[in-house]
Order: structure tokens, then C-alpha cells, then sequence
């Protein structure tokens, strides 16, 4: 349950903050005035691990990963929004708009969100986002968010989100992070939270409406820090 | 895991409500035009249950419990500020101020609050709310929270509570019921949810930081409807 992960020795950390007693006090806001800089991530491609990746000519592909800053948002909502209408991944409305998207992802105080850029065009392929994942007594514990945009599958951006989520939240100080929600047909998700060395402490029957397969399962996954 | 309840024939349910493709169009929001009416439940002491109950008065009282209003905030707050600031069982910020308290308890449109009184005095002796434990797809899965005064421990308020979320949440469509945050340490909370039928699925290790205990896992608890 304690599975430390190795660090890729190519992969950056997010500088350290202040550690405090609370680690809320840790935690900037999204779009604050000191965006962490940019920090590279040297994405490690799974070929056939998201989805398979047709050409090799990705496999060296540079993921720039930094904080979303207010002037990504177009960028983070062109990742999210096929997401959140394919409606098989997560369980936003799939008719939400884009202002509740907006507030519902960037979130409140508390809310960190990054950006994973390519280094080529320069454009937004993926987003993740974490916060406390209770208030309070609770708020040791991070929840987290990721979506990658298709076209950039097989590339390595969501585990590079991953680790980049994971380096980020501990040196906020939190102590572990909890997925309350992932859904059981997303194979490739939890292969990939497993290989991050997040482990699955329970599957909430039927608590995921399908948009094809019908009722099924939502994991809690969870790592500590 | 699909445990059916047997109600007490003594118990009132809530008036059925239309029930829609979705859940969510069934859930009325707090303090509308239209407040339930209000049912009566027999509550069913059981001394030594919640608390020890030291007299034998307490064994006949009458628990009303109905749709919140407005009106019924200074009670409601009356009931929960002890309980969020002594931070034994729920993740509220123990500091957290009456506003802020107040949005988080009424929620948002999709969120019912429900109110026991006393028969005796009519004041405010404890409180319920439910709202769906994701949106989307997840929507039709409800969450629930509950909060009994201390001066009432002991009278089956908190069962007689927990018994009307049950119905209330079934008439409004949803198919389940699921609790994030049962702190493990608050055995009487566990052990009256399991005699209403929820099964603990996962213990989040270390995920409370109790203010005398130190850090002890939170039960996720679900019950099929």
C-alpha cells in the first residue's frame, strides 16, 4: 500500500513550497500571480498503453507540463470537452456548458491545475487538476483529475501528468492521493494508476451510468505519498 | 450487498415523488415554495445505542422529521456547530464560520435537507441532507450526512434520520447510497449504518486527522435502494 514509485531520473519536480502545518497553506490558487515555472517532463511513450500509436515519430515527443494559467482555459476546455460528451470516463453531465466546466475544473481556492503542452506546436494535449479531496480533517488527502486529448494518445502525457500530479502534491505536503471515481471499463486508466502505484481499495457497484455498457463499477484508487 | 430493509410498520414514508429518466429532476431543492409535508417516524430508542440513554423518559418521545426550510437554519447551525467544532466526525474545518457552514449543509439545487424536532419542545434536535454523490452518470447514487444534537443522544433520532434518507432517497429514484467519510473511530455511526443495511466497501487508511487520535481511516459505506 506504501509502494514508493522510482523516479524517472529524466523527470523534473515542481520547486518545493513551504511546508506547513496545514497543507491547504501550501496549495496556491489557480491563475495566481506566481505560476510555478515551467517544469519538463521527458514523456516516456507506452506505445499501445493509452491507445496504440500508429508511428514511432511520437515516441520522442517532449511533454512540457507547467500551472494553467486563466489564458490556458480555451486549450484545457478543447481537452475536456470530447471527454466529457463521449460521457464514458467521467461523470460530468455531458450536456454541461462551458462556464460549469470551467468553475467545476479550475475549481476554488484550494485547486491546483496543470498543463501538459507539446513542445512542437506548442498547444494544450492534456490537463490535470488536484485538490483537497475533503476539507478539514480530511485535507491531507488529494483528490485528482486528468484528461489527454486524442490526439496526442500514446505519447505519454497522462502518466507524465500523473507523475507530475504526484511530485506536485507532495511537495504541497499532502500524504496521499484518493481517485473517488474512476470508472471500471477504463481499462487503460487503471493500468496506468496501477503502474503509478495506486492500488484499488473498493469498486462502487453500478455507480457509473455508461453510455453504452450499461451500469458499471467506480473504483477508489488510492497511493500514499 | 442488495439488502432489502424492513420497515417499520410504525414508519411514515415521504410523499412519492414523480419519478423522471433522471433522478436529479425528481430532487426538489432546499427551502422551495414546496416543503414536504411533514411524516411522522416513531422513533425506536435504543439506550445505550448512540449514547447511553440515563432515563427512561426519553423512550416514548416522538421524532417529526420533515423537509428543512429557511426558517430552520438557527436550529439546524444549533445542532451541527458542536459537532463541526469538535471535529471528531466529520471533515468540516473545525473553524469553519456560519456562512460558510450554512452554503456547504444547504448545497446546491440538487441537495434535500430534512430536520428531526422534538415533538415535545418543537426545537430542532437533528438533521439530514442528501444530494447526488456525483452528477452525470454518477447521479444516481445519493450521498448523505447527518448530525444529531447532543442533548438528544439516545432517543433514535439518528436511526430515525438515517430511516427517512432511505425512503426519501428511494422515492426521489435514486438506486444507492453512498458515505465518503464515516470516520472509523465513531462506532456508533458505523454500527447504526450497518444495521440499516450499508456495507463498508473500503477504509481509506490515515485519512482523518482526528484531533485526539491522530490519523484514522475513513469508511466509504454503500447501501443498494
Amino acid at each position: 500500500m506504501r509502494a514508493r514509485l522510482q523516479l524517472d531520473p529524466e523527470h523534473g519536480r515542481l520547486p518545493e513550497r513551504p511546508k506547513g502545518a496545514d497543507c491547504k497553506s501550501a496549495v496556491t490558487d489557480f491563475g495566481g500571480s506566481n505560476p510555478s515555472p515551467a517544469t519538463t517532463w521527458k514523456a516516456r511513450p507506452r506505445p499501445g498503453f493509452l491507445h496504440p500509436s500508429p508511428t514511432l515519430a511520437n515516441v520522442s515527443d517532449t511533454i512540457t507540463i507547467r500551472a494553467a494559467t486563466d489564458a490556458d482555459w480555451p486549450g484545457v476546455w478543447a481537452v475536456l470537452e470530447p471527454v466529457f460528451r463521449a460521457g464514458e470516463t467521467y461523470t460530468y453531465p455531458r450536456d454541461i456548458r462551458e462556464e460549469s466546466a470551467r468553475a467545476s475544473w479550475l475549481g476554488g481556492e484550494h485547486t491546483r491545475v496543470l498543463v501538459a503542452v507539446d513542445a512542437g506546436p506548442g498547444d494544450i494535449v492534456g490537463t490535470a487538476k488536484y485538490l483537497p479531496n475533503h476539507p478539514g480533517a480530511g485535507a491531507h488527502v488529494a483528490n485528482a483529475s486528468f484528461a489527454v486529448a486524442a490526439r496526442a494518445a500514446g505519447r505519454g502525457v497522462g502518466r507524465a501528468l500523473g507523475q507530475a500530479v504526484i511530485d506536485a502534491a507532495r511537495a504541497d505536503g499532502y500524504r496521499a492521493i484518493q481517485f473517488n471515481a474512476v470508472v471500471d471499463t477504463n481499462v487503460a486508466a487503471v493500468r496506468l494508476w496501477e503502474s503509478l502505484g495506486f492500488a484499488t481499495l473498493a469498486t462502487v457497484p453500478e455507480a457509473f451510468a455508461h453510455p453504452t455498457l450499461g451500469p458499471v463499477g467506480l473504483r477508489i484508487m488510492h497511493r500514499f505519498l
